[in-house]
């Protein structure tokens, strides 16, 4: 098994002084390191009856693509508001100062579906928590999710947990 | 072999009058047409040597991680500007309005890589040319590029091929 912990890149002070920035580029970049990271998530939630994968933009459309496939499921992209070009449902979220909004198409799931949620990283878990009940009020059913990176000591993982998902992550790291 | 044309769905007036939006979320919805999209891009550029997948954001994330994983090479983010953690190089392009940046890391690639360029559509092919710019001021070879949709009537594809890059699309479409 690779060490995937170590081709993640660690940037000081981004995006702001006192932030350690996780960086899943130089990950991606390394063909068995994202292969193995896509494999990794997909092989968590096989034989689970995952009908959809939903990948949140944008870093989150990287490995939830590869994971939609190698489970050979549909792909899900929740996306910024107003990229969306059919009609959509919302959810907002708040941020350190505001809110955001994210959306999927109105019609894409419902009842039966069940969808597994990936990102690439799961910090304070707030945008994960509105993806959730976003998909959730579709009526499909969302109690599995995968991330690559979990800044544990953010909390986001148990956040999720609560509103009753289970959460696999690949790598922990500290958040600060 | 699928009618992948038949999963991607028109929407009328979108973004604004007059326009046929080319929407693909419905083709990446169907297990078997995001598979088929992804293996025959990725069949069209095997053995060339390639060894990175560039994808443009958000929608070329999607089918050029697969792409990547599928041909067993890195991938790279071309981003929009101001989304790289690390040291970037820029490249402006023309708007119908205004200008816009795309971003890559400074560091990902140099002399001696391949890079194949994957994005959702080309249209007028603005964003594609200016990407094949900007990978190239890395000392890298770009010479191929591959599309799931080709707006033909916009005249895109042949702008990129008069940069020297072969232009593969999976998708034939009329732009208007």
């Amino acid at each position: 098994m690779l060490d995937l912990k170590s081709l993640v890149r660690t940037i000081p002070d981004y995006p702001k002084k006192g932030i350690l920035f996780r960086d899943i580029t130089t990950l991606i970049e390394d063909p068995a390191g994202f292969r193995e990271s896509v494999d990794r998530l997909a092989g968590l939630h096989r034989d689970l009856g995952i009908t959809h994968v939903a990948g949140i933009e944008a870093r989150g459309f990287i490995f939830g693509a590869g994971v939609a496939i190698a489970l050979g499921v549909g792909f899900i992209p929740v996306r910024k508001k107003g990229k969306l070009p059919g009609e959509t449902i919302g959810q907002n979220y708040a941020l350190e100062y505001g809110v955001d909004t994210i959306e999927i198409h109105a019609d894409v799931i419902g009842a039966g579906d069940k969808v597994l949620l990936v990102d690439d990283l799961i910090a304070t878990g707030g945008t994960a928590v509105a993806a959730v009940s976003l998909l959730r009020r579709t009526g499909a059913e969302v109690s599995h999710s995968g991330f690559v990176i979990d800044l544990f000591d953010l909390g986001g993982a148990d956040k999720l947990r609560a509103t009753g998902v289970k959460v696999e992550a690949l790598i922990p790291f500290e958040g600060h």
